[in-house]
């Protein structure tokens, strides 16, 4: 199979990813960070190894700021439930996924208070009006790095020097982003970074990362051993022990480890670029062909390796299904699991038939995906 | 080395569990759930497949109630916090781990009281002082199948038996016995049952499992993107993706799914026996060491795999430091994250060295075991 969704997880790996997972699991699969044992330590040493890396990308002084979550969602309700309290206010955009919308929604009931920026038809947010919706009991701001619809890559360093100027706290959803693009949290004026591990990190599914910055409170939602003050009833409020109750994900996290380990062999650089220029030449090859519909920037230098299209008016689930059963070309279609975006760029009710790109998608695959489009389009109208 | 360590995780699993998180990393590492695509579809049905497994395994009708979390802490917060409100009561007992206790009494910031039934010295309880202790607003019975500490097997069908005449919530912590003795949810009356993955069921780390009976109303703690009623900004309530929002595990899902199918192939009848076989032996070899006290009920038939002893005086950890760097045995020493489960067998301060076997221990490796023991007792008194 042709596989261009990786916006939902990529694939395939780095060798080096299989061989760290299988290498932990036959190897030292042990308990980390429980026993005292060899095999106990080793595995320990490979999270730690795994939040080292972590800071080298992100520019993190202290990997004990690293929390390691089951994914980008539950980074994201760690940080927006464990941040906001009763009479807050949290700005975000209309671009963001169910992960960000639904934590907010669901705080309404806690008497917390949203204001949600709408973003124009590209999908582009004006950092103005993040900056005038501030309130007195403005505490955060949640804004996605880029769209997993369209691509957008949003103004994240402007807003960071807008939240640092106002004084409130800055979370950025890196989803789309991390492992591809520059994410400096010092420089950025990041508070909070969550990210999956599966996707641009290259990591196993089942990893995510949420980023503390020192100071930030966040509450926690899960109690348990900690392999930490063991004689304690109540939770250990030290990090990263706080937020990673019971035995941790250790296959996913020696797996992500070697992920981020090849990006960083590989440098951010190259990744981008290879994935800029197979969005490009995808880009360039739909707007030939008369009748799609292409959403978002349309420009490879201002959008994550994520393009959404529409054939004419057609149902975006049957082109999904017609490019895997013909063209054996994987692709998401439907809304993504972020219904404001869809509404922000108008497709709602269609969605859109989503490419999404990765570092080992190669120039033939994207030329047989666009063919498949044509032929499609010859097709149905 | 000697790996004696299998109530923190089991070590080695069998094959074909490698096997199964490679090929699903290899050959279908798509996100499951959330696109069309062949291998997403894929991807899906080994999750299916493993929701099945589990209900086969439980004797649970419906894999819409199986739930895969990320550990048993997760499982067990989710359960606890998600049944209980201001004003109910929850029993539990004085051997229960951190991520049962922890939990329960975090909830008494939240209204919610608790009563923790004391049980005897050997961790056994006695089911009529739970009997005695449900009040009117008595919400739920937590309860361990069996003690991380020493192994003590609780009268669980017994626990059932009254919790369901007194109309009273009764959730299970199966993390040491899933896999290995009979857990039947209807049998037992068990409205919620809550395990590791990565113990008695072979699976990888980083999986849980929550069973949620019928008409069982748990609230969620997190929300996001379900693959499921995208459209909408509230988490949708159908089960069970209204507990599994994000990306799942889907790697260790299939390792789960392959350890299950290997415990159903080889029958809980036959691994329970080898590890009652092996308990024994070592019972019946640290017995014959003078000096040595051992915890719990000293009889195979009445404690899963698990042995806690203590050296005369000396302190746990320095026992476990020298098995592991004399001996090459390792162990767990220390407290077991349940130290009211020591306070209850008196080692609050001492711990205990706690040994715990699995399918794949052998004879010869407890017999190593005992001897390294009597070389230390010899060493230090």
């Amino acid at each position: 199979m042709i596989y261009l969704d990786n916006a939902a997880t990529t694939f395939p790996k780095p060798e080096m990813v299989y061989e760290a997972v299988l290498n932990n699991m036959k190897n030292y699969g042990a308990n980390p960070g429980r026993s005292g044992h060899k095999l106990a330590l080793e595995a320990g040493r490979v999270i730690f190894k795994g939040r080292e890396m972590v800071c080298r990308l992100f520019n993190i002084d202290d990997p004990m700021q690293v929390i390691f979550t089951c994914n980008a969602t539950e980074a994201l309700n760690l940080a927006i439930k464990g941040v906001l309290e009763e009479g807050d206010h949290v700005i975000t955009t209309s671009m963001e996924h169910n992960s960000v919308m639904r934590p907010i929604k669901s705080l309404e009931n806690n008497g917390v208070e949203n204001t949600v920026i709408q973003c124009d038809e590209a999908g582009g947010l004006n950092p103005r009006l993040i900056e005038r919706a501030i309130k007195e009991n403005t505490k955060l701001i949640v804004v996605t790095h880029a769209s997993n619809v369209t691509g957008t890559i949003m103004p994240i360093e402007e807003i960071g020097e807008i939240a640092k100027r106002k004084n409130v706290l800055f979370l950025v959803d890196a989803a789309q982003t991390a492992g591809v693009y520059d994410i400096d949290v010092k420089n950025m004026n990041i508070d909070l970074l969550a990210t999956a591990g599966h996707k641009g990190l290259m990591g196993p599914q089942g990893t995510g990362i949420l980023f503390i910055g020192e100071g930030v409170e966040v509450k926690h939602f899960k109690e348990g051993g900690t392999g930490s003050k063991s004689q304690e009833l109540t939770q250990p409020l030290m990090l990263p022990d706080r937020y990673e109750s019971g035995t941790p994900n250790t296959p996913g996290i020696a797996g992500l480890t070697a992920g981020i380990e090849f990006i960083l062999k590989e440098g951010l650089d190259k990744i981008r670029k290879h994935e800029e220029e197979i969005t490009s030449c995808f880009l360039e090859g739909v707007k030939n062909i008369p009748g799609i519909i292409i959403y978002g920037k349309q420009d490879a230098t201002k959008q994550a390796a994520v393009v959404s299209i529409n054939i004419g008016e057609e149902d975006s689930s049957e082109i999904g299904y017609v490019l895997d059963k013909v063209f054996d070309v994987g692709i998401r279609p439907g809304l993504h699991c972020a219904p404001m975006a869809h509404k922000t760029i108008g497709t709602l009710e269609q969605g859109t038939v989503r490419f999404s790109f990765g570092y080992f998608t190669t120039k033939e695959e994207v030329k047989i995906a666009i063919e498949a489009i044509r032929n499609i389009k010859e097709e149905v109208i």
